[in-house]
Formats: C-alpha cells, structure tokens, sequence
C-alpha cells in the first residue's frame, strides 16, 4: 500500500509545490490538504482521494486513516521532505490530494437559493471562513468571481474546515455572466455597501438571493454594484468590517430571517 | 525632529524586536503598530504616540503623517534594517509605538453593558476582527482572560484595524474575578456553545449582557461555562463556526436587537 519517493524531484512532489505555491488546484484537478482534520473532512465528504504523502514518523496514523478506502495511494517520506513541502508553520506530516467535485451553476443556484458572491475577497482565511459559514448558514452555495483567491488555495481549505469538500462553489467566473444567470433565474442580486440607505434589518432575505461582498479595500466591483439593490450592516465608528465577518453577518441574518419565516408561515426555510 | 540609530543592538530596537517576537506591549506599555493605517488609526484616536520609526525611503511620508503631533520623535532607518524588524510580509517601512489607553473594568461594564469576553482565543487574527466587530456592533468593550493572545500582539493590532486604539479593553483577566464582577454589577453571562438548546434569535440580548467565545479548539473554559447561561447560534453541516464569526453573529444580534427595542418602545440601545 505503501511506497517511498526516491526523490523531491518526483514529479509529483513537484505538482504539490507548485500548486501549494500557486495558491491553487493540481493540473489533474486536486486540491492539497494539509491537515488531520482535512484529510478527516475529505473523508467524510464524497471527494476522490487519490494520493496521501505521510511523513515517516506518523505514518502509522495516516494508514489507520485511510484503510478503509479503496484505491488510496500513501506515499511515505522523510519527514524532513514533507516538512519543506507544507505550507503549514508546524506540519502535521501528511498531505491529501483531494478532487472537489465539479458544480454545476444549476446546483449553486437550486431551490431557495441563498448564494454568497465573492468579489475580490483575496485574503484566502477570510474566504475560507466563508465558505464555512455559508455551509453553516443554509447556503445553497458560493460563488468566487475572477479576482478572488481560489476557493483551493490551500490555507483556504484550512480556514473552511472542509466546507469546501462539501458547499457546491464556482469559481474563476466573470461578473455579467453571474449577472446574467442570477438574472434568468429570478434571483435578486444584493451587494453589501459600507455605507447605503438600505439597513440589512430592513432588506427580505427570504426569497431567492445572492449576497456580494467585495474585498476590504475596494468593496465590490462596479459592475456587481450596477446591477444590484445595496444594502448597510449597521455599524458605528468603525471604516468597514473584516470580509469574513460582513458575509457571515449577511448570511445568519438570512438563515435568522428564514426560519422565522418557516415558523410563521409555513414556507419552507 | 529625526535621529538615525547607530546599529541594530540599538535598545529600543532590540525591546521592540522582543515585543514583537512575544506578541505584547513593549516594556514601558507601548504597541508595535506596524503600518502607515495603524499610525493614522492611533492619531485619529486618544492614544499618545512616543517614537516613529520611518524606513528611508519612506520618510517624508511618516514625518508628513505625524507633522501636526508635538513630541513625536521620528527615527529614521535603513530599509533594510526596518525590514528585518517587521512582522509583516512586505513592510510599509513605518513601525509607531503607541501608548494604548488604560482603561478600568468599570469603563468596560459600563452603561446598558454589551461585553464580549475572549476565553481563549489564541489566534491573532481572530482576536483583531472580533475587536473591530465589537466596536461596530456597539459594544462597550472587551475582556481578555488569561490564556488569550495579548489585545496588542501587533498582527490583533492590525486585524483590529485600529479599534483597539478605541475600545474600552482590559486582558489578563481571571475567570472567576470576571465571573464575580459582572454577577456584582447585574451583567448577564452568556456562553456561546456549538450544541445547546436555546437558540441565539430566543435568547434577549437587550439589556446588560457579557457574551463569552471560546476557542475554537476547547469552546469556553469550565469556569465561565458554569457561571453562564448557554446560547447557540443555529447552523447545519459544520462541527463549529470561526471563531470571530461567531463573536461577530453574537454581536450583530445584540445590535439588531437593541435598535429594534429602541425603535419599537423607546428603549436607549
């Protein structure tokens, strides 16, 4: 089940790096996981797993890991090798190559949708305290429009918890595509402001919505705000919020006005 | 108005290196605030500014900054020696050291009390964002208990975007003496738990309340989970949430519902 890679030329070691480095899938499409918890995570999702590189000294840990799977190569190291291959300041000696699944706009945007848009966000540990609240909060998915950080990028992975094995997510997408699509589907695009008439109390988030954030220094681009209704998190004294901190505020307040509708009314949250 | 340090073992160099290197206060009470945000964020609020070390290359940019200040000393350095100085990956080349307020546990409680109490929350980051989150819900302040990263480590400074410079803090703090003075002052303690029963939109958040955060590893120490009432923030899918995000939900709901009381029976938020 095992084998030792001769070298850190091996061409795959070389993929890991340059993806880690990139900030971004594997040419074949796998995205790097660095932890325990994510090799967890990964496992409890229905990703393909392919390769998982164990440091020597705990490779006991990360074959009980993995025995229940089929096909799952483990590739066992120096643990100094994997050491300079982690991105991590204290790695934990095992790395997953782990395939997200491929999603569909149909599937971002199904049922009810409550769909978060990332415009700009490039701080990979806010995105992925993102992604991990729109899970939490009922999201149907998340949207990374082009300029945002990779959904993969792997210190977003860590920061998600996972949530990026299990969230459908599209990324690298053009701004009036999304537009367009949000638009076709009857969705209402809702852009958060740092500053606007609009109180997030006062907006209904009940009904079919996609909620944009932009990054910290700029807000959301032009053309997102062009073709949406704005809307203001109340706040005193302070310039803006942290990114992740805005888009979790948007999403529990539409997860908090959604169950009160399912309660009141019936309809389903 | 500026002086060049002679070398490295400079003494002030070599106590901010250790502030630094520790993530506190310098020993004479003054955070290492490492960019030119910080430096406006520290002069647009109370705190009392002792020495601006500027890179060469940006030094009519700092001595522009601080022009309007009277006894601002401005040391001027090699790029490179501030360079290795800095925590941050590209350093703007300005570090300020900026006496933050003293403030007492009585300024903290003060008024209809909004308190978030940090039980543990080690990562900087977090600590920064919830600091920032506080301020902009209206908080009164915040407490550190031991066992918390300092309120002035200099990447909480940052991600606090300069709210520590302005909100009412005091850290260090012992369970049992929080838990003592809050039951003294008639501040209701409120843990937030991942799995309890009562929901945060049930709990009422409208008058004086202390809302503590764990970490995200433990959750709230015994101490303050036995003096506390529970509340959970309603989720699907993830084993918890970010710690700021959870502080900053928790904040935002104490918000919304206190100008909701205040619109609806003219109570003061």
């Amino acid at each position: 089940m095992a084998e030792i890679p001769t070298s850190p030329k091996n061409p795959l070691l070389k993929e890991i790096r340059r993806a880690l480095m990139r900030g971004t899938l594997t040419e074949d499409g796998f995205a790097v996981a660095e932890t325990f918890h994510l090799l967890e995570e990964a496992l409890r999702s229905d990703c393909h797993i392919g390769t998982v590189l164990a440091a020597e000294s705990v490779r006991g840990a990360v074959e009980q890991h993995v025995k229940k799977l089929r096909g799952v190569r483990v590739m066992v190291m120096e643990d100094r090798l994997l050491e300079q291959l982690a991105t991590t300041e204290s790695s934990q000696g095992v790395i997953a190559l782990v395939k997200p699944p491929v999603w569909t706009l149909e599937q971002v945007l199904r049922g009810n949708s409550l769909v978060i848009v990332l415009d700009g966000v490039q701080d990979p540990g806010n995105a992925g305290a993102i992604l991990r609240a729109a899970e939490a909060f009922g999201a149907t998915g998340a949207l990374f429009l082009k300029g945002s950080v990779s959904p993969y990028n792997s210190k977003t992975l860590r920061a998600s918890a996972g949530s990026v094995f299990r969230l459908p997510v599209a990324t690298g997408l053009d701004a009036e595509l999304v537009r367009a699509a949000l638009k076709q589907k009857g969705i209402r695009l809702i852009a958060a402001v740092a500053r606007g008439e609009r109180k997030l109390d006062d907006a209904d988030l009940t009904r079919r919505c996609a909620l944009a954030i932009g990054s910290e220094g700029r807000g959301v681009s032009a053309s997102i705000q062009s073709g949406a209704d704005e809307v203001t998190i109340p706040t005193a004294g302070v310039e803006s919020l942290n990114a992740a901190v805005a888009a979790s505020v948007l999403l529990y307040e539409a997860s908090r006005q959604r169950r009160k509708a399912a309660l009141t009314d019936g309809r389903r949250p």
